[in-house]
């Protein structure tokens, strides 16, 4: 699970029971018993302007329905769901919980951002050696005030969510500051009132996932929640998790200062990357600056501690005999152990949803399936659900195209989005990316459906750009079918390799062979030619 | 006329008048009474063991050749056609006239993105209000050493160009490093000796262009081969030519310290640019700067100076009346007026084959003609020519794409490269990029043809990653066919903007339409959703 793109509402919460386990027809008129009577005409919603009373008996004939579509939750799964619905013309409603943005921008993706840019940037202007390989050199000192570089954060969430607020706002998008709860079908509730749309959204997202034995005040132990707000600089901070979120603040924190310590608990570190960017990331993210790690053990006990006066302490044991290892005293301890989605209290278990592990289940049109589908769940009519917590693919971007992909479905447009062409990053100095499968799970599916793999990889070092820039360090590997020539999966860790992946990502979606990505003119000096050297090599040629 | 990407082999030097008009069979053996009789082994030519004169007889005998093919100058156009020759089994020798990389490496995009590099980052260390909004604060003084960043260059460009000549090494090409010059059908000469080959490649290059009335001594007057040197950082400094590389010098100069003055011929500056970009690259690139400019007029006399003695005086006319009307005192004077062929003396005249404004001219398939298509101009059997020569487009990795091109030609694979789709770039703080037309040539396409004509524009101060960064200048235009939806341009002004374009060549290669292109998913917070947001507003949708 990564946190850098994902996007929740925090604010569900108020259980209701009054609805039928399923929407079926016979349980309908018992179900509007429960609905109270009121005017839906909350403060800040337009259009609202029928008395819902008034249409009781013919609630659930479309045209009568207050909106075409409610959406709960509008952080990017729930604000692109709501855009697209209108630029399909249907009337719409988010009910925010006053958390426009969601985890992405408010707790996320956008603050982190921030903090990698300005720590970035104190990391390279104290880099002396490299400067002065361009001809650069700094007279004095580099020095960040940690409120300012915090601000730049906040001040850049605000930002970016008042973009999200203002474009909501010129759509006609009707924005509920309530929380929104399932209130049967049709049916949302929030603040005591119910709306009725002809189809649901469900895009409430997550929350970081605290382990048990782990107590956090979010001050010396956080999650992201705490830690994006970089309220200290710790000298010495253990980061629990060493996914995306654990290593970008690894990437935030050595450059301002602090020494840093993994617990993974995993066999390895980074083990989400594909093994051979790992062992690049490890020589270039974690070797060279004040960071060490554990593996293979769990922290299972975290006891916060007091600035200047009591350290957190760490209790780690081992992942498999689980016997005590090591304890560690630290300066902050943050918990960068994955999200769980934040589906508890939205009203799912009244309409006879199940959840497993806490994700709503959905086919691959982000219906809202009663059970897993290997139970046999069945489709919830017109109830969606997407972003995190479905657990498709925990990333902002991939919420959004799961809200403009439900839109299409509900405008009978079959669409189904295709998680494997969708490309993630890590925003570390240098960037790691990818897209589509690793070489190992590739090679597990050439084994089973009897393919080919091979995979060529294009280096930074060769690259003059990446060398003119000063920054030659990092590959790219191009996994692809030798039977076909598909693109199977793309890996990148080097400079900008975030906007790089970009083209590997659409060439995947359009299923461009490699032998035509080899042909495909790419800008000299760029960087981009990184990968017009893998292209080549896939197809046995060479680049440079 | 681009400089940034611009090849050439400097060194064909050396006229020959051996040779019949046209390779007409009944004059073939005429001209091998010419043929001057030796073994052809140069020092560095390995394969070449057959003695010549042994087998002058079946000298037109495909496997009698020494190779199947040889290729005239060894930029990035000759030696891209050489590793698609090898790749493809051919029997390859370039001529590289002692310089492997050509301009580009050695007198082009490779040093100045070299200066650039460096000069952007003292730019961005000196600038402390953009610092400052990060929360970063530099005490003391940025420096840099003039001679250290030069040296980063001329490191840079010896560094690719070693690279280059050992890949040509490792692929077993032959590298004659005399000059090569057309010595009849199949025939290229060099040092004295010729070489036979059944397919030839031109790949000379082009030599930077000094107008009439300029005096270059490459000291205080100078072209971009001089300014790449950067011997010294002018206190003033006037640039003729307001494209991309006067463009790029002017972001290294400024960022150094150095005030500048632009002379453009034509009425606006930054004239090949689409207008919309001119204008945003006026308030980023110019406005800002310690940069003014004159517009239509040229500079009809260049004196050099002396440094620190006599200044350069540049005396300007009127573009139109010819008027003389300023005179300007400066310390240096770069000409940045573009470039032209390196077609002099390549011995095309003996084989009957008219240039054009010195132009090779060429069919699409990369064959020479004997003249232009137009005046009914005939494919000279066997011979090709590549890159800045034929005047196709200008950039280094056009020509590389035309030399893999005539490679596919040669090998019966009818190809031809769509120049229409080749990206361009200049590298300046931030960067500008284009891929296809401009606005303002696809609506008179699409008046032409009978089409309309859309655009979307995306925004860098709408991207979150951008606002991070501290960056939120610039825009991505989309310029699309809105009856079929095909990209017709893209034109990109902003950080990146180089890396960026590529996904939008690609989508033009791949003729993928933009209602595609604005369902494929971008990653979140990336600069590549500026692309995301201009693609999903060309069909009607909005992103954020």
């Amino acid at each position: 699970m990564r946190l850098s793109s994902t996007c929740l509402l925090l604010a569900i919460t108020g259980a209701t029971a009054f609805f039928c386990p399923k929407p079926m027809p016979h349980l309908m008129s018992a179900t509007r018993g429960f609905v109270p009577a009121h005017v839906a005409t909350a403060q800040r919603v337009r259009e609202v302007s029928r008395d819902v009373s008034h249409r009781q008996g013919a609630l659930f004939m479309a045209e009568q329905f207050d909106y075409d579509v409610i959406i709960v939750g509008c952080g990017v799964g729930g604000h692109g769901a709501a855009l697209h619905a209108r630029s399909e013309g249907l009337k719409t409603a988010v009910f925010s919980g006053r958390d426009v943005g969601g985890t992405c921008v408010n707790r996320g993706c956008v603050p982190s951002k921030a903090l990698l840019a300005a720590a970035g940037r104190v990391r390279e202007m104290k880099d002396a050696h490299h400067l002065k390989a361009l001809g650069i050199s700094v007279e004095g000192d580099i020095t960040y005030d940690r409120a300012s570089v915090a601000a730049h954060a906040a001040n850049l969430a605000n930002k970016v969510k008042g973009n999200l607020e203002n474009s909501l706002k010129a759509l006609g998008v009707d924005v509920v500051e309530a929380k929104g709860v399932l209130a049967g079908p049709h049916k949302v509730m929030g603040d005591g009132k119910v709306f009725t749309a002809k189809d649901i959204i469900l895009a409430p997202g997550s929350l970081p996932f605290v382990p048990p034995g782990v107590t956090c005040d979010e001050k010396t132990v956080f999650t992201s929640d705490g830690g994006l707000r970089l309220e200290r600089v710790p000298e010495y901070v253990a980061i629990i998790g060493s996914g995306y979120i654990g290593l970008e603040f690894s990437d935030v924190y050595t450059a301002l200062g602090s020494e840093v310590t993994f617990i993974e608990a995993m066999d390895r570190i980074m083990p989400t990357f594909d093994p051979e960017i790992a062992r690049v990331a490890e020589r270039l993210l974690i070797k060279p600056r004040a960071i060490d790690y554990r593996t293979g053990v769990f922290a299972s006990k975290v006891t916060p501690g007091i600035p200047g006066e009591k350290p957190v302490t760490i209790e780690m044991i081992d992942a498999k005999t689980k016997e005590l290892v090591e304890v560690l005293e630290v300066d902050a301890c943050m918990v960068a152990t994955g999200r769980v989605p934040n589906t508890k209290e939205l009203g799912l278990e009244e309409l006879g949803v199940e959840t497993f592990r806490g994700f709503v289940q959905v086919d691959e049109n982000m219906r809202v399936l009663t059970k897993p589908e290997t139970e046999g769940g069945e489709v919830v009519p017109n109830l969606y659900c997407i972003g995190d917590a479905n657990g498709k693919l925990m990333l902002a971007h991939a919420a959004s195209a799961q809200g403009v992909s439900a839109i299409e479905n509900i405008k009978g447009r079959k669409h189904a989005v295709d998680h494997n062409t969708v490309p993630a990053a890590c925003f570390t100095h240098p960037e790691v990316a990818f897209v589509g499968l690793s070489e190992e799970q590739a090679k597990a599916k050439g084994e089973k459906e009897g393919f080919k793999v091979g995979k060529s990889i294009g280096h930074f070092r060769a690259n003059s750009k990446a060398l003119a820039e000063g920054e030659p360090d990092g590959i790219a590997k191009v996994v692809v079918n030798k039977d076909t020539g598909d693109l199977l999966g793309v890996h990148i860790i080097g400079l900008h390799a975030a906007d790089l992946i970009q083209e590997c990502a659409n060439a995947m979606a359009a299923k461009t062979p490699v032998s035509e990505l080899a042909m495909m003119v790419h800008t000299h000096p760029t960087l981009c030619e990184v990968l017009d050297e893998a292209f080549k090599g896939a197809v046995g040629r060479t680049a440079h």
